[in-house]
């Protein structure tokens, strides 16, 4: 889908649905995961996967009601991530901090997970990412405008860290093109 | 947890997230089970499992933030369920109507279903239930409040109905007590 299809697209709207049930519908995802698969590895990995799924769809919406440009560099681009993007799907605005010195990685740090309301980890999974859905989202969102990126958690409060951090470094930019999915 | 123990719930919270992002989370909680199970029954009742789950947890927080009493009769309950309880979680208000002649069945017809945004259902599950889901979260929910309801598909328009119909009937009364729940 090209970049020039956002602003015909339909979906545009507003609509909100309470936290609580979308942390409880997520939870449910996680404990079904958590059924079928062996390791937290593997579980990871899913989460990961059904976010890029949820990602690559997002931004088409994303785009169409931000009327967002094309981002300048890099730091443009995680500022409208944490102030538009998780504003707007998830009700919270991370910070971007942790630059590193050639401004290719960056880190948004979640003071507030909407994701973990209700958790708590189960003792027997100890490498579980319980919020790792969000990595893929972030990742498959970023590569519809065309950047490679890898995302994953540094520190997640809910395994006991003093903060929740999801590192982003830049890999490279794309050429226009289609991503598969896979749903 | 006695209907007491609401008002003290932390949990009493405005947070709101996009329905997009919801319905595509929903959407990969049921590509899940499709993956998961043989049949499309299965699939319906783990659907109706998990919103047990769900509802038996959102009633606390729906009733610690609407300050609602006990209702009447059943009427009012399916009143406060569509005007409060739909439209809080979900953002729409279903219309409550078809009441049967002894006034212990009703239907909620939703016009709008924000958990079937972006879906088509896949032709070779003619017998899936994409929302049921919501079945099991009004039960679960009017369990809590001590009456046992049946809750059922009778149409979807997913599934080239006119409308979309949650039929609701009333089971029996219950004592207070707590629901086994199994998550």
């Amino acid at each position: 889908m090209s970049k020039q299809g956002y602003s015909s697209s339909s979906r545009v709207q507003e609509k909100r649905v309470s936290g609580e049930l979308f942390s409880l519908t997520y939870g449910a995802v996680v404990a079904q995961l958590v059924r079928d698969y062996e390791s937290d590895e593997e579980i990871n990995k899913q989460l990961d996967k059904m976010g890029y799924n949820i990602g690559i769809r997002l931004i088409e919406d994303f785009l169409a009601r931000s009327q967002q440009g094309r981002c300048y560099d890099l730091k443009e681009t995680a500022d409208i991530l944490a102030k538009v993007g998780f504003k707007t799907f998830l009700g919270v605005v991370p910070v971007v901090t942790n630059w590193s010195p050639r401004n290719d990685e960056f880190s948004l740090i979640l003071d507030q997970n909407p994701l973990t309301d209700f958790v708590e980890l189960p003792e027997d999974h100890p490498n579980l990412l319980f919020s790792n859905i969000m990595c893929g989202v972030v990742r498959g969102a970023l590569e519809m405008v065309q950047l490679e990126v890898n995302v994953s958690f540094v520190q997640d409060s809910l395994r006991g860290d003093d903060t929740t951090e999801l590192r982003v470094k830049f890999v490279k930019k794309l050429e226009d093109a289609v991503p598969a999915g896979d749903d």
